[in-house]
Formats: structure tokens, sequence, C-alpha cells
């Protein structure tokens, strides 16, 4: 027997209908590309949506056609947000940070038909239109006095004479809330980037699941300014948070830097922030340096990658700031866990509160979690058991996009994140490392990010890198490739003996190999794949 | 072209899976009718209502049968929330203060096929239970020893020997999200209760609303106190809520004086509490007798009816609880507004907020709601111009159980509540009556409750209340029907004319009437419809 409540679609334009009937002047802020701070209100926002969603119409866009984004955050890439996945499209928001190689095959992998830019990125534009035969629109973000007259870009049109010459009033199609709504390509290390198409329902669940107080706790009241940007996993789905909740949105479009973002935060009194701790390192280095504080900041929730100690206490201590830290991926829409404390939690010292923090935290209802050992078998949550995290729930990837590979899911229905993780008997998940990092000895497994945290410990090391080389009796042993700090001296054998005392004799590795550099990718984090090739004639002096 | 993101069906079991894996040692604490006062956990509790289900599977119980609970709030009454649904089997909570002919009637209508009482309404069970041939087993939720030996009910069965006997190892079964999972009868004025018949789907969605930070605000932090019944419309769904959060749970029981209520909010260090004004006035009537204060309580939810501005006023002032506003119906799940601030209004004076906080609320995302005139046309949003309140949204019945009548829905998909409101500018919505007591007076609204406030504020009037008599000329016009004071003495002209100032001439009523008593209803609400009978011989002097 089926209920007997009224059948009505998980719709991302149900969202923004709902900011603007109900939240109709609250405000939308923006520092724009050129300069200046841009004013605007969810009422204004849902009439231009429907102005895309006009101008989409009036192109004959098909029904799941793509759009793509080459944008900062801020209302115009807002108001594209609603109009083209209210209207049926698909939105796929591109990384402009991504080489314009990688852009152009993205554009044409994912066949956007249209694709508007922040005229910070009409060099991008220029670099690839040639080779993007499928856009048959390429949209500017901007006034159409701003237009370049020379651009060499073939019809390209200025934002607000493409809207402009549109009707406010549109009814938004009601459809399968199944249906694609947006998609983001992760830029993998290895091959192709691949797709995840986020859905409708997936979208409208997740905005619910965001705004909870256990994750990033939005309101009415709230001002909530995203540094995440909006081209990563939607921002973290903070957009549809937001029109859920009504509450202010602050857009810091492409002024990153400390002094940018602190002025902002202070202006708009922002209550609520979001971003990964590179920014939040500029922040505090400016504040610091100019002795500055928060007036009105509570809550930031820290992803992207694990946020180091020393930041958490000095949002707390010094700035009276909340620190959560978040962990999700592009396949998770992104959100997966947040740390939050529970109610047993209370009562606890604060240095035992603290230990909990530093975990990338409990699972958000919806998302379920697991660790697993090498033959899939489910691990126990002991907190110092390590296994292959894996993810399921309804806003987490079943396929990618034109996924030529099939499914990634395996056990069934579970998404293999690619971390290795322990789960502490509360719930709580701490990544330890990379699958493709963690180094199989043996039957045991040793998390590299353990053995360069020690040796990074060492006064005349600047970077270490630990990686698992094959060993015919362990399968793989570990081997320390170190970077000296110029003009610091260290041998082999101090550094081992280093060692001694801070983790399992068995978990010391074979060898030390001293390097003048250590490969990076454009991101800062050690691209260890190519650190292996470099190591293809290496061979451990106990293998 | 669709998302492609799992497809995982919402369903009630993974609330309780969730909290059984990520807040299994998570506090349930109740106060049983035993008088003692019991705990157990929310791994404890996923284990029972695995046998709850296994009992019913047991009993060859077919998918979507009816079971019904007589029960106070408690542990048990929780495990059969999870484990009635969670097989696919419809909870159908049933208020004991009906009559027992209506719970008779009710039963049979539902064809409930087990019944799980409370040993507190084995009289109601001693007298319905030969009258209700569909139910093929009587549950006493007590242990095996408290059972009565001579209850003259066949078959009874002691809650714990029912599900003592089956394994906690079960399954949940998947099925579609739209199925039935739990029934609610509401007791209508005039003809047979109707129910309101909730799905899995509908009852997630309303789990995710109703824990988000602008309505109960529930997270893992808090200790959570449902007054509010659990045969009352799910607790406001708090049962659900506190399972997606992990938060404590402490259930009051039987006891819901001021001293039992005061005693286990600060025994269980409670931080939220749910509820309707009539317990509240009880428990601040306790503390401001024994100059009690709270040492955990934050945040308290009122709902039900309106909540008077000096209790308000109390829990904010003397307290420092907040007190926020609720709206809703059992055909709305129940959750409908919330009166919670917006960002613009936090630098407002305090009586401004005030003005604010006693209006009913403004939509949860999920909720559309708007005002309509006679002929069904929408009305502005001015907080002045009054009309019939109609709702929209996934939680919101399309029909009744059984539905004789045809659907309630009007003009498409709204369903209408029966309230006559005004909504202003920011979507704040106020009661200001119900649609058949408002007075229609040649095409001009009058609110019978503001008529009635008015002669309340006299002091020689007890009660009064104001019907619409028929007018050859106005359609309508307001009666005062009015019950003095023991010893005081006014006049039907110094009445009249105590209106002068307070309110438009034309609203001023036409006559009064004074009468001994004004008939009651069992919650304390006037029963217009008896006063209106009685009236029935009389005539305006103005008609």
């Amino acid at each position: 027997m089926l209920g007997l409540m009224q059948e009505q679609p998980l719709l991302i334009s149900s969202l923004i209908t709902f900011a603007e009937r109900h939240h109709g002047d609250g405000q939308i802020v923006s520092r724009r590309v050129e300069g200046d701070i841009h004013r605007t209100t969810w009422a204004e926002v849902a009439g231009r949506a429907k102005q895309v969603a006009q101008a989409l119409d009036g192109m004959q866009l098909a029904f799941s056609d793509r759009v793509a984004t080459l944008a900062w955050n801020g209302y115009r890439h807002l108001e594209l947000y609603f109009g083209v996945s209210g209207s049926g499209r698909v939105l796929h928001t591109i990384n402009p940070r991504l080489h314009p190689e990688q852009i152009a095959w993205i554009v044409n992998h994912a066949e956007d038909r249209v694709l508007c830019f922040d005229a910070t990125f009409l060099p991008i534009v220029q670099a690839v239109h040639a080779r993007c035969p499928t856009v048959r629109r390429w949209v500017m973000l901007c006034d159409a006095d701003r237009l370049p007259q020379d651009s060499g870009v073939p019809g390209l049109v200025a934002y607000e004479q493409w809207i402009g010459e549109q009707p406010a009033r549109y009814e938004w199609p009601s459809f399968d809330e199944n249906s694609a709504s947006s998609m983001c390509y992760t830029s993998g290390t290895t091959g192709h980037p691949k797709a995840a198409l986020y859905s409708h329902r997936s979208t409208i669940l997740h905005a619910y699941a965001a705004a909870l107080p256990d994750v990033m706790g939005l309101s009415a009241r709230d001002s909530v300014l995203p540094v995440v940007p909006m081209f990563h996993v939607n921002a973290w789905g903070i957009p549809y948070s937001a029109a859920l909740t009504g509450c202010k949105l602050v857009f810091p479009g492409a002024a990153l830097d400390g002094k940018s973002v602190y002025e902002l935060i202070e202006a708009e009194q922002v209550t609520y922030a979001a971003g990964v701790p590179t920014v939040w390192q500029m922040l505090l280095g400016h504040m610091g340096a100019s002795n500055l504080r928060f007036s009105s900041l509570k809550r930031t929730v820290i992803g992207g990658s694990a946020c180091p100690p020393a930041m958490i206490e000095a949002f707390r201590e010094k700035y009276g700031v909340e620190v959560l830290h978040a962990w999700g991926m592009t396949e998770m829409s992104p959100l997966g866990t947040l740390c939050t404390l529970k109610n047993k939690h209370l009562a606890l010292p604060a240095g035992e509160q603290m230990k909990i923090r530093l975990k990338q935290g409990r699972a958000i209802y919806g998302v379920d979690l697991r660790i697993v050992g090498d033959q899939g078998q489910e691990l126990p949550w002991d907190g110092r058991t390590y296994g292959d995290l894996q993810v399921k729930g309804p806003w987490i990837v079943r396929d990618y996009y034109k996924g030529e590979d099939g499914s990634p899911l395996v056990g069934g229905d579970w998404f293999p994140t690619g971390d290795v993780a322990t789960i502490d008997p509360d719930g709580y998940m701490q990544i330890t490392d990379r699958s493709k990092d963690v180094i199989k000895s043996g039957g045991e497994w040793i998390s590299s990010i353990d053995i360069e945290n020690i040796a990074m410990a060492h006064p005349a090391v600047q970077m270490a890198a630990c990686v698992g080389m094959p060993h015919p009796k362990w399968d793989e042993r570990p081997l320390l490739v170190v970077v000296k700090r110029q003009g610091a001296e260290v041998s082999r054998e101090e550094l081992l003996s280093f060692y001694e005392g801070k983790t399992a004799k068995w978990q010391v590795p074979d060898d030390v190999v001293f390097v003048d550099a250590i490969p990076l990718g454009a991101t800062g984090k050690m691209l260890k794949t190519r650190l292996r090739e470099t190591l293809k004639d290496y061979r451990l002096p106990t293998a």
C-alpha cells in the first residue's frame, strides 16, 4: 500500500522558488571581477535565473544539454546554477585551474553547448574555442559594454545582453527528480578526468543534509561566505543549501588573499565561511600581521585536505571561531563526514576534545561508510585498524558519465574512495593515507603519511616522501625519499635511528634515498606516481 | 538523461540503521509507566526493533498491515516506530484520549492486526477488544510478570515475552519509498475521524527538515525531551529526526506534571524540549512556586495552539530559554512553519523581534503556503489581509486513508488547512481564525478571535465567543456570547461601547447574548458548532 502524501519531485527549481517567495529580499553580495561590490537579492537572482532559462529555451537547447561555466563565486554564477538546472539542462562547472588542453578535452567529452565565463578566463577561451565544436554559444559574464571588440571568439556575447532580452516570467518545468542536474570532472592523477553526474534528487537531499546543525548548520540568520569555489563540487553544495535556508550569501569573486577575505567578512558580517586550509592560512597570516579580530564570524568548515592542528587552535583560542573538519569527494556531492562532537563528549577536557576534532569526522545521515581489508572483509571500528574506506548513499556516484570502464562500485553498492582510514568506536573516521600510497608489508599496512610525518619532524629534513618498494618476502617495504634543508646534513643511519620509539620496528623504512627535489602537483601535493617512476631502477638493500 | 547517483530508497529502516552504526551508545532515557527511570541505547533499540520485525514476520503479517499503539512516550514505543515501519508494516498511533467508542471505530476503520498498549490503557482495551475483530494480537508493553492474570482480553501477551523469543538479527527489507509507513487519525469536530497516511519518503524528508537549524535545530550534542506525545502526529517527527542526528532522547512517559518534567530536564540535562502550551504552563507554575532555574535547557518549540506572549517572555527573560512558535497539522506530518528570525531582524530592538516571534512563523523548505479569498484568488502578503490558508509539499496529504469523500485538495494541489491567516511581506504567517469561525460580513472578513480577545479584556467577562449570525444584507454579522465573572455585572451597551477605538466600527458585534456557560471540548477549546446549535432560534436585532 502506498502512502497518501503529495507527489512532488525533488527539483532544484523548487529551491530558488522557495528563496524567491519566502526570502525575496535576502541579500546576495558579490565582489566582482571588476573589483566592486555588487548587491542583489534572492528575488532578483530568481528573476534572472528565469531569464537564463528563457535564453536557453530560445536557443532550442534540449533537455539535459550541457551548459558549462568557467567562473568565480558570484551572483551570475548563482543565476546559472538555478537557470541551467532548473530548466532541465545540466550545469557543467569547469575548474579554470586545469590546463587548457584538459579543459578542451573536458568540454568535448561533456559535449557542452554553451560556455559562460568570467572575463578573467577569456585567455583560456581564446586558447580552446577553436577545438570545441560542440559549443554553440560563448557567453562572457559581463555587461555589453565590457565585451572586447576583438576577442577572436566567434559569436561571443555578453551575459547581460544575452539574458537582458529575455522575460523574467517563466514556469519552471516539472520532470523526473532523478534527471541529471549538474556535473563536475575530477582531476585524476592518471588517465583522463572522469565526471560525477549529479541528479536533482541527489542535490536536494544533499542540500538538506548540508544545512543540518551537525554539518554546516545554516539558518536564515547566517551570512555565509563560500570561499570554496563554485567550480569545485558546487562549492560543497552551499548555493543550494543557502536557497533552502534563505541565508545571506557573500561571494568573494577572484580575491582570495587574506586582506580581501578579511574585509569582506567584516563588511558583510559573515557568520559562517567554508574553504580549504591554504585560504585560511592566508587569512590568519593577514590578521596576525595586522593584529585584527573577527566581529561576526562564528564557524568555519575546512575541507579539501587535513587541517593543521595549529590552525584549528588559532581559530578557536585566538579568534573564538569554531573550526570543523569536513571530508568528502567530487564523487560524493561532496559531503561525507563532518567532525562535530557528540553529547557524551561535552564533558571531556579540551585536550581530549581536540583529539576528536583532528579526525575527519563522522558520517552524515544519508552516507554510510566502512573500512575493508585486502579481501574486501569489513574491518573493526577500533580507531587503530587501517582499511580501504568505502562509502554509499543517495548522493554518491554509482557510475561516471560515459563511464567506459564500468561502474566503480565494489561489493555491491560501495564506492571505493581511494583513501585508507581508521574508524573509531564512535564512528569518527580518520584518513591515514591514500590507498595507492599505503605500503603493504607482509599482510600489514603501513601509512606512508605516518612515516613521512616522523621524518618531517627531523630538523634536517625539508620534505619527505615514503613509497612502497617491491620486496620478495614482504611484497612491499617502505623506502624514505628525503630532500635535505639547505645547508643541513643528515645521514641514512641517523634518519633511520630517528624512528626508534616513534613507531613499531617493522614500520621503520628499509632505506633512505636523498634527492634534490620531490615532484609536486599544481596544488602542492607530492606526485608519488612520478616519484615511483624516477625510482624504477632502484632496489632495496634488503630485497 | 538521468543522473548517475546511487539509487537508494528513503526508508525509515535507514534511520535506525544509521543510529545503530554511528550513534550506537547514544542514550535513550525513559520514565516508565512503572515510575522508574529506564536507560537504553540506540544500538539496543535497533536490536529490539528487529525483534519486533521478527515477531510480526512470525505472525505472517502482510506488507502494509497495520500495527496500532496506545502508548506514552517511551523506549518501547520507539522500538515499535522502527520495527513496525522498518519491516514494511504501517504504524498506527492511536490517541488514548479519544472516547473508547471512537477508538473502536478507528481500530476497525484502520483494520489493525496488532495493538500494543501501555498498562495505563488496559481499561480502554478491555472496553473495546470485543468490538475489534481485525485485531489478532493484543500486546501489553510490559514484562511478562506484570501481565494481569484475569485481564479478560483473549490471547493478551506481554511485549517483553512477545519480542524476547525473537532473534535480534534481521535484514531490513527494501521497497518503494512511497510505501505507507504510518498513520494518524485527526479528531475532527464533525463526522468520523480521518487518517493521514504517511509514507517512508515523506517521513524521511520531514525528518531532514525538522532537524534544520531554523526548525528544531537538532544535533548529536542535544538531549531532547519530546513532551508532545508519540501518539500525536509522531511527536512532531522527533523520533525520526533524533535517529537522523543521533541525539540523546528523554521520554517523560505519563508524568507530564510540572515537577516530573522539571526533574527530568535537570537530571538528563535536556537542551531541547517540544510540547504544547498547557504542559509548559504547568512547568513554569512549578518552577515559579519553588524558585527553580534551568541548568541545561536552551530552546523549546511550542505548537498545538498559539503560545501566550507572557509565556514566551517568561521563558526568555526569566529562564534564558529560546521559545519558538511552530505551526502544523496532522495532515502535514506535522511541521509547516516555524518562527525564527532572519538575518535582517538581528539588529531590531527586542520589542520588534517579539512582534515577529508571536506569529506562527515562516515556511520550512519543502512546504509552500498561500492565502486565498472566497473565489480562490491568491491574496497579498501584506500582513493585514486575511485569507484561507492553503499549503502544499511532499509531506502534506493528497488524500485521506479510504477517503470516501475524494481528495481534499483544491486549486490543483493545495491542501486547505481550515485556518484563516495573514502572511507578511517576509513570509511570516499568523493564524487569525478558523475558516469556519471567521465572520463574512459584506465581503469582508472579521476574525472571531480578535473580537473575543477584546471582550476578554473587560474585567466583567469570564469567557467570550463570537459567532456569525445570518443577516439579510451583510450575509453574516458578529454576535458576542458572554459568560460573566461570578458577581460581576456588565450590560450589553457597556460591552459594545467597550469596542470603541479598539477595532473598526463595522467589526463591532451587532448584539451581545449572556449565557451561563459556553460548551467546551475535551482539550478546553470552545465548541462553536454546538454553541451555534443552541442559538438556532436567535435573530439579530439588526436583521
